[in-house]
């Protein structure tokens, strides 16, 4: 596996949903994309014992974190600690999101 | 603490040394920023326990992963397993990395 990504350029979408792709797999840290068409989402969930971000690297979307939604674009960060409930309420405009999650989704 | 971040927008820089930031601190997983001025450095180190990796937000930087040194600009990532060793060889310009690590630095 390259040690290097060019996490925009990697990205591919899906007319139908969210799509989701790895970037990396660790023992201990998870590292994906989540690319959204224009109003596509990802529901308000939780992660009981993993902490998790979302870093928008290009685009715009409306993200959840607790009782909070804010409009995020290209560069700006959202901090999901473990327990509290986040989501991708919209993208606005064609959106990659990078995400990471500790432990993992499969480490459990 | 909030949960939303403009990494760009909090950097701070240090004339004598690479900067380093806390962003978010979980249980799980740490969060930060290394901030560069053009020819600062961060010297090749291994974290043996925690994976960890290194995304530009802005500026350009030499980044080393395992064997492989590459010229890294904003977006782009650099995703160092546990075990392998890596470090910031030089910023070509003022640069803002923004770090994640799992578990975090004081998680031991």
């Amino acid at each position: 596996m390259s040690h290097f990504f060019d996490p925009t350029s990697l990205a591919t979408f899906d007319a139908a949903k969210m799509a989701k792709q790895d970037l990396a797999r660790g023992e201990h840290l998870f590292l994906g994309l989540n690319s959204l068409e224009p109003g596509q989402s990802q529901g308000i969930h939780t992660h009981d014992g993993a902490d998790k971000f979302y870093l928008v690297v290009s685009g715009k979307a409306r993200i959840t974190v607790g009782a909070v939604t804010e409009v995020l674009s290209s560069g700006q960060l959202a901090w999901c600690a473990a327990g509290v409930p986040h989501g991708i309420a919209e993208a606005l405009e064609r959106t990659v999101v990078m995400v990471g999650m500790a432990p993992g989704p499969t480490a459990k």
